[in-house]
């Protein structure tokens, strides 16, 4: 473990960012874009995981609070307690897409799907 | 303003790397490299600013507690509120240096040095 990315206590948003995401099954889901940070509070507020791309062409993007995700040490990796089915209907951003941040309906909307306490509460 | 990257309440990690450091008086000190996250609450506990470096070659790094940190949109970048000399007395990490993360004392000498509230507290 390089101290410089990582220690018990902090983390950075470098080696957050391409970490693999995965289910409780195990399946691959996709890999951590980008964080999304709460400029008022400076929490983070989602994990923008990518899918179904290919060479970062084509992507398309779900929202996860930030709080939904667990490290798993064994997998190298995130896990999200949704199956590859409740994904698929998840919230999405589009490739091109301009999701609606700060638009707290759209938020909510987002916090609701994975019963996850919204991060401005 | 890309509103994948940045609207007004949240902004993306991917946006913050990079973007240019200033002092009140504009002097460029350096650009932030990565921001640390604090594991237990989410929230980002230090931007670590390189600086000195040439093409990311000998690029040593001071972690500044992210609360010390203004956004100021004219000149798009962040300011902090100290001289170029006292940065140099700064805390740093020199290049492959690992720094004592999670370390109780060594992170409060960083934010006494700013005169900031611990990210813990």
């Amino acid at each position: 473990m390089e101290q410089r990315d990582e220690t018990a206590s902090l983390i950075s948003a470098g080696k957050v960012q391409g970490t693999n995401v995965y289910n409780t099954q195990g399946d691959n889901l996709g890999e951590v874009y980008d964080v999304m940070i709460d400029k008022r509070s400076g929490k983070i507020a989602y994990a923008v995981m990518s899918f179904g791309g290919f060479l970062g062409m084509g992507n398309n993007y779900h929202p996860l609070p930030w709080n939904t995700l667990k490290y798993d040490t064994r997998q190298e990796g995130y896990v999200v307690g949704l199956t590859k089915e409740q994904l698929e209907r998840a919230p999405t951003i589009r490739r091109d897409e301009n999701p609606a941040w700060g638009d707290r309906n759209y938020e909510q909307g987002i916090h609701d799907y994975y019963k996850a306490a919204p991060y401005w509460a």
